[in-house]
């Protein structure tokens, strides 16, 4: 048996965080879980607004964004500053005692500046296994506090990189479960992996590498799940114990009844 | 004998964070000062500047600032944000293994909101010597990281509140100050205190407390230098073992040459 102590890690991504109420209501359920505890935040529609407002166009190469030093700028402002500190006072005052982080924080997160190839993505970070600093993290984690991590990392030479909010959470889980018994749970705004996206009801209990291989051929899961559940199954496959996809405002019944969509190798 | 082991509380000023070059240049000292240290840092230039880009009137009653909700915002983007992680990803960089905080991250620092007398100054934490919660961040301290405050706080119920950054490194030196042998240091851009501020070879070596009320007296000491060294006096006076006030440029004269002004009980 496995006598790791369990830790939580989670996401919450950007629709959620553009809903004030379903935010408050998700907060409030993650400080009541049990234990040690780590959440990661997506970005919203806040940052695209902000620019907007500060007359930077969005920048397209091929359908995606790139983040020149502009668009660096207001994502560090909203995600690292408005966003991931008003997530830490919500948590203080549900008395979770949260502690908001970057990756350049205590150097826990340290990525790569994506490589020009095709396309040059700008100040992007790609990330490692050996990214994270697992006994640091593990440190602060013993002092009693509850990281909460914005999807800002750096490369170690002064430079911040805008990084995807799913990759750093598996790439925490994966790197932490040496350490900690580890579920990694991704909440956004549907159920879980639907078999049929119009239908919440649809929700499939359960999915395998196989399922998703198959069901991924069928094309059912399309589109932005892709990368979700690659990143979900990369996790399970790399030594982190439990991974869920569910809807933020049913975290409460994780551990309890059935909660979103369980994966599987 | 005192055996406590040192700390460095270091503010450094806004008018040195909006020039770039003298930043990294005091960044670069401050990474070499040995043992504990923390880095407070005011916010300089970039969120009026900011806040004109948004269209977002500065409101002033009776010449003071006011921070209304949208310039509460900007300040969160902007010193908990930008200013923050840049200031961390670049100590990273020489090596020194910051944290970037407010004053909600780990409740470390509650504030309360300043009540509305005369004047309603908006989103504004006022500090008491209980804001501090001196074993969390000594708990953090011990874990080998150096803790980077921008100067916002909360107030406990989910609210983040625009603080004095004077203020918060003279609180946190005092509430230190049972457990370490403290030096508050304020660098700005001038060499010290002045006798004549058109003069930067005018510093004072060492201020007493006599000496303050005898400059404020002759109108020597005005403006915004009041408010600095009354912190700064209030330091000196609460357990704090040295106070220094000096040119962020010359950082690296502390403990070997002579630093800028010391004050003195």
């Amino acid at each position: 048996m496995d006598n790791k102590k369990p830790l939580f890690v989670i996401k919450i991504g950007g629709n959620v965080i553009d809903n004030s109420e379903n935010l408050h209501y998700f907060l409030k359920d993650f400080s009541t879980l049990p234990g040690d505890k780590i959440l990661i935040h997506g970005g919203g529609k806040i940052a695209t607004d902000l620019s907007h407002t500060m007359g930077i166009e969005p920048k397209m190469v091929d359908g995606r964004r790139i983040t020149d030093i502009d668009t660096l700028r207001v994502v560090t402002m909203v995600y690292a500053g408005l966003i991931n500190k008003n997530i830490v006072a919500q948590l203080q005052r549900y008395q979770c005692n949260a502690i908001g982080l970057t990756g350049a924080d205590g150097n826990l997160i340290r990525a790569t500046k994506r490589p020009v190839k095709d396309i040059d993505y700008g100040f992007v970070g790609d990330l490692s296994p050996s990214s994270v600093d697992r006994n640091k993290l593990d440190e602060i984690l013993q002092t009693g506090v509850v990281p909460v991590f914005s999807a800002i990392t750096h490369d170690g030479e002064g430079q911040l990189l805008n990084t995807n909010a799913d990759t750093i959470a598996s790439t925490l889980a994966i790197a932490l479960s040496s350490l900690y018994q580890v579920s990694l749970v991704y909440c956004f705004e549907k159920k879980g992996v639907l078999l049929d996206v119009a239908d919440d009801n649809s929700v499939l209990r359960e999915i395998s590498s196989s399922d998703f291989d198959r069901l991924k051929a069928e094309n059912i899961i399309a589109g932005g799940m892709l990368p979700k559940l690659q990143n979900a199954f990369q996790a399970i496959n790399s030594g982190v114990s439990e991974v869920y996809i569910g809807k933020s405002e049913e975290l409460e019944m994780l551990g309890k009844e059935q909660f979103g969509t369980r994966l599987f190798a």
